[in-house]
């Protein structure tokens, strides 16, 4: 297997995602540097250091380019395919937005448990598969193999919960909160809150335009 | 000033976090690692790129080096300083849950506007700022001087509500639906929709482990 560099791995994620949405049959690294800012150099030296070779000066064939990014990174985009189990952990307000099952369909993402030590938000928030009390957590995870966890708990709680999921075998956290968390190192985090988003943006805008303030 | 390229202008706002919260006077690369998961090299790489000469052998000066790299990639961590004004596009159950003002305290974004197109929910939610319908939003993000936005509306609704912020002047967008949007190259996107998160992080799950399905 090829080895590809983490920047590139993301961007090429990016662009099978864009892939799957569209509707041409071909498209140019051009509209692809539109759809994601990214120069169509950089684009197409990503698809080409992935090793595929099948872009022609009027472009790459969608579906073939789509399925080649996904074979390379051995990822899954589809819910057709196999799918990965995951869990929410922490249901405040945020993670009880997470519960509307609309955001995860069509995706190879299931989700089948929610978890708040709170025992009286599990009881009362709704979701089309199982709330439970944080302390089931080791064997609901075990019993229903969930392999990733999406982290909406008050920050206080992150580096607990979190070692509370790794110890359970979780193998992926995708952390909303504002802790930077202490994993093992096989266990991979992607960091989403909001705080640490407008960071990177307004150091990408500086980098760029020299400065909102 | 230095030119950084983007991975390591992400991994440095990462680690001024990380300086920003951590109560020792001293650092090393090796405990930045563990905290980070990229390795020791790699940081110790990305932090002299930027022309930062303060390293010794029993590590870097903890407030030092998070000035440095604020001052370097031109960028404010703090609640004192300069500040970013923002606005919550979109007050479904996510941008709701965005509404608590405690997760942007001590930092210096302020959210000084939510918007919504459905009139009931700007009436009905309650925040420190105030709620406006989305009909209103031209006027109010040039009187608040509002920079960057963060989206929280449906898929459905992502890009017409990314044209109408793009058309009002925001510089930056904080992408948390499963679209990916369309702007002008002076305006910056950071995707967080928690179904990017999931896809970036199985294919580091795969790029690490080869696989977990």
């Amino acid at each position: 297997m090829v080895k590809i560099a983490e920047p590139s791995r993301r961007r090429l994620v990016q662009i099978a995602r864009i892939l799957s949405k569209i509707k041409a049959e071909r498209i140019t690294s051009v509209k692809l540097e539109e759809l994601t800012g990214w120069s169509g150099a950089l684009i197409r030296k990503d698809i080409s250091i992935m090793g595929y070779r099948g872009g022609v000066s009027n472009g790459y064939e969608v579906k073939a380019l789509r399925e080649a990014i996904c074979s390379a990174l051995e990822i899954v985009l589809d819910a057709s395919e196999s799918e990965y189990r995951a869990c929410i952990a922490g249901l405040g307000k945020l993670g009880a937005s997470l519960l509307e099952n609309s955001i995860f369909f069509n995706t190879p993402f299931r989700i089948v448990a929610g978890f708040d030590s709170n025992v009286n938000r599990t009881e009362i928030l709704r979701a089309s598969f199982p709330l439970h009390p944080a302390a089931r957590m080791d064997s609901v995870i075990q019993n229903e193999k969930i392999v990733l966890a999406i982290l909406t708990v008050k920050d206080e709680e992150a580096q607990s919960m979190t070692d509370r999921l790794v110890k359970c075998g979780i193998r992926g956290i995708v952390n909303y909160t504002g802790e930077v968390l202490i994993v093992p190192p096989e266990v991979m985090v992607e960091n989403v809150s909001p705080v640490l988003a407008l960071n990177n943006l307004t150091a990408r805008i500086s980098g760029k335009s020299g400065g909102l303030v």
